[in-house]
C-alpha cells in the first residue's frame, strides 16, 4: 500500500486542489512527525505549525523560529517566521508570510476547521473536510513503531499505578506515581490523559483524579492516553484495592467477555457496526466500544453502532468495553494491530481485577 | 475604571463591529471565565470554545454540550452543538451553527489569527486586531483574586521543589513532587509549564526537566508557570544543593539587587522600555526583563527593550531579570500589582540561594 503522504495526496487530488495544507495539529504531526507542545496552549510568539504537503519534495513546516531545528530534524522543509523575542509581537503577519513563501501560488486543500482565517486569507484554499480521516486510519510501518513507544508509557503507568494504589493514597497522589513513572521511562515531560478514579464514580466510567482517598475494597479505574514523539497510546484497567464486592467481580467477569471476543472477532473485512454490536449486546455503556489511534487519540475507525467503517490490515484499534452500576464500574481496555488474518494485541498491562 | 467587558466593547466600536467574537482561548477565559482543557489538544469533538460580548447582556459562549453545564456555571448564556457522541462525527457544520445561532447577523470584530476560517466564513467579521491586548493589561478586582489563588500555587510549588531537591535526585522526580504539591493544594489536575534544570542547563536560561541526577554544588532553576481558574501564575527562584560557587553567588547578588531595584522604581505612570533599562543595565540576559499575566501566560505590559507601555494601576507584571555565564545562570521572578503609588508583591516564595 502507498506511504501515507502519497495516500494523503490521492485525497487531495479528489478535491481539485494540488497540495495539502495541514491546519491540524495532529494532522500536522502525522505527514511530517513535527509534534507541538500542548500545555502551553496558546502562544503570543507562534501559532500552531503548519504543514504544506506537494508532490515534489518532503513537506514544508511553517511554524516560528523557536521550533526551526526541531523542525528540521523531521527532514522536512521549513519556512520560519519570528518567534520569542523582546522585539515588538507581530506573530500573524510573520505566520502568514512564512505560509504564503511556502504555498507559492499554488490551490491547496485545508482543514477549513482549524485553518486560522487570517491566514487562509492569503492562500487560494479548498476544504479538505473529512477526506484524511479515513486515509490516516491505515498505519505505516514507522507509525507503528511510534504506537508501540507510546503503548510501552501505558504499560509503565499500568503496572506504577496498580503497584501503589493502597487504603489512603489519594487519586492525585496515585496519578502523580505513574506520572513520573512514565515520563521517567520517557526520559521527558509527557503529555497524559484521561482518568484516574476510585470507589463510586467509577460507576459514573470515569473523570480526572482528585483529592478522595482510596477506600478499602474501593475498585480503581485507570484509563490512561499518553503522547510520545506525536502519537498517543491508550489503555484501560480497573482493579480492587482489598475484596472487590460481588457487583464488581461480575462487572469485570462482563467487560473481560466482551473485550475477549472482540479480539476473537477483529480480522480484515470485519465492519466496526457489527463489532460494536458484538460487545453492547446485554451491556449498556454510554460510550464507544473502541477508535483508532495515532497522532489523534480518537480517530477512525470508530467502533460505535452502526458505523459501515470496514476494518483494514494496518489499522491500529483501542477496544474498551465497560460495565457500570450501583456506584461502581469497570472498564477494560487494550490497543490491536490489525493483521492479514486477525490482530496483534500491542498493549501489555495488566487486567486483572 | 470601567469594567473588563466595556472596555473590549469600547475597543470592538472603534472597528465598526459592534459585538466582539473571542477565538481565542485566553480571550474567551478573561471575558467569561471560562477555560478549557488545554493537555488533551485539539478534540475531534469539539472546536476551541468561543465567545460572543454585545452591549445587551452576558457573553455567550458557543462550546460543545460536554462543556454546557460549565459554560453556563460561569453565568453566561450558552450556544452548543453536539459534543461527545457514538454517532457519526460532524463537529465543524455543529459549531458553525450554534456560532451562526448566536452571533444572530451582528458585525462582530474577532481574532483572525486564531477563528477557524470555516467559522469565520459563516459570520461577518472584522479583526480586532492587538485592540485587546492593551486592555487586557489593567486587571479588574475579580481577576486580581484569581491571580492571587495561581499565585498560591506557585508558592506551594517553590516551597515543596525547594524542600526536595538533594544530590541524586532527578530533575523529574523533582518536577513530579513539585506536581503533586500544586496539584493537592489546587485539588484538581493542574496546567503546569516552564523550567526545571539543575547544573549546567541553568546556565542557558532553563528547560524541561529530564533524568539528569542533581550533584553536589547544582545550581535548580525553578520558573514554575500553573494555571489555575484560567489564570496563570508565574514565578522564578534558583538555589544552590550545597555549597554554590563564587559565581553562582554573583550571579545570584546581581539578579537580586535588579529585581528590587525594579520593584522600588514600578508605579503608574512608568515606561516599560525604562524599566527594562533599568534592570538589563550591564546584565546580557536574552530575554524581555518582565510581562503581565492573566489568562495568557504573558500579556501587556512587556517589559522590554523600548517599549513605550505605560504603567498603569491595576495591572499585574511578573519582574524576572537574570544573569548567566560559564555554565551556570540564576533568574529570580516576583510578581506584583501596581498601586496608586508603587506596587504590592503578590509573589511570597523564598528566593535565597
Amino acid at each position: 500500500m502507498a506511504g501515507r503522504r502519497e495516500r494523503a495526496l490521492e485525497a487531495v487530488r479528489a478535491t481539485g486542489a494540488d497540495a495539502l495544507l495541514a491546519a491540524n495539529p495532529s494532522t500536522v504531526a502525522w505527514l511530517t512527525g513535527f509534534a507541538d507542545d500542548l500545555e502551553w496552549g496558546p502562544s503570543p510568539f507562534a501559532l500552531s505549525p503548519l504543514a504544506l504537503l506537494t508532490a515534489d519534495g518532503p513537506p514544508v513546516l511553517v511554524v516560528s523560529e523557536d521550533w526551526s531545528e526541531a523542525a528540521a530534524a523531521t527532514g522536512c522543509e521549513v519556512s520560519s517566521y519570528r518567534g520569542f523575542t523582546v522585539e515588538p509581537l507581530d506573530t500573524v503577519r510573520g505566520a502568514t508570510r512564512a505560509l504564503v513563501d511556502a504555498v507559492g501560488g499554488r490551490r491547496v486543500a485545508t482543514e477549513a476547521g482549524a485553518l486560522p482565517t487570517a491566514l487562509a486569507a492569503a492562500v487560494d484554499w479548498v476544504d479538505v473536510g473529512t477526506a484524511l480521516a479515513r486515509v490516516q486510519a491505515v498505519k505505516d510501518e514507522d507509525e507503528i513503531v511510534l504506537i508501540r513507544g507510546a503503548i510501552a508509557l501505558c504499560d509503565a503507568g499500568q503496572a506504577e499505578t496498580r503497584a501503589r494504589a493502597d487504603v489512603g493514597v489519594t487519586e492525585l497522589e496515585l496519578w502523580s506515581a505513574m506520572r513520573l513513572a512514565v515520563e521517567a521511562e520517557a526520559g521527558a515531560r509527557t503529555p497524559i490523559v484521561a482518568d484516574l478514579v476510585a470507589g463510586p464514580r467509577t460507576g459514573e466510567t470515569g473523570g480526572a483524579p482528585g483529592n478522595r482517598r482510596i477506600e478499602d475494597g474501593d475498585l480503581v479505574l485507570v484509563d490512561l492516553v499518553p503522547r510520545r514523539n506525536g502519537y498517543w497510546g491508550d489503555c484501560c484497567a480497573t482493579f480492587a484495592v482489598g475484596e472487590p464486592s460481588a457487583n464488581a467481580v461480575e462487572h469485570h467477569r462482563r467487560a473481560c467477555e466482551r473485550l475477549e471476543r472482540l479480539l476473537e472477532a477483529v480480522r480484515p473485512g470485519v465492519v466496526a457496526g457489527d463489532l460494536d454490536a458484538l460487545a453492547r449486546n446485554g451491556l449498556d455503556y454510554p460510550h464507544h466500544t473502541g477508535h483508532g489511534l495515532g497522532t489523534g487519540w480518537h480517530e477512525e475507525p470508530r467502533i460505535v453502532p452502526g458505523s459501515a467503517t470496514v476494518l483494514e490490515e494496518g489499522m491500529v484499534v483501542a477496544f474498551e468495553p465497560g460495565s457500570y452500576r450501583e456506584g461502581e464500574g469497570v472498564r477494560v481496555e487494550q490497543v490491536v494491530l490489525v493483521t492479514a488474518d486477525g490482530c496483534e494485541i500491542l498493549s501489555g498491562h495488566d487486567l486483572a481485577l
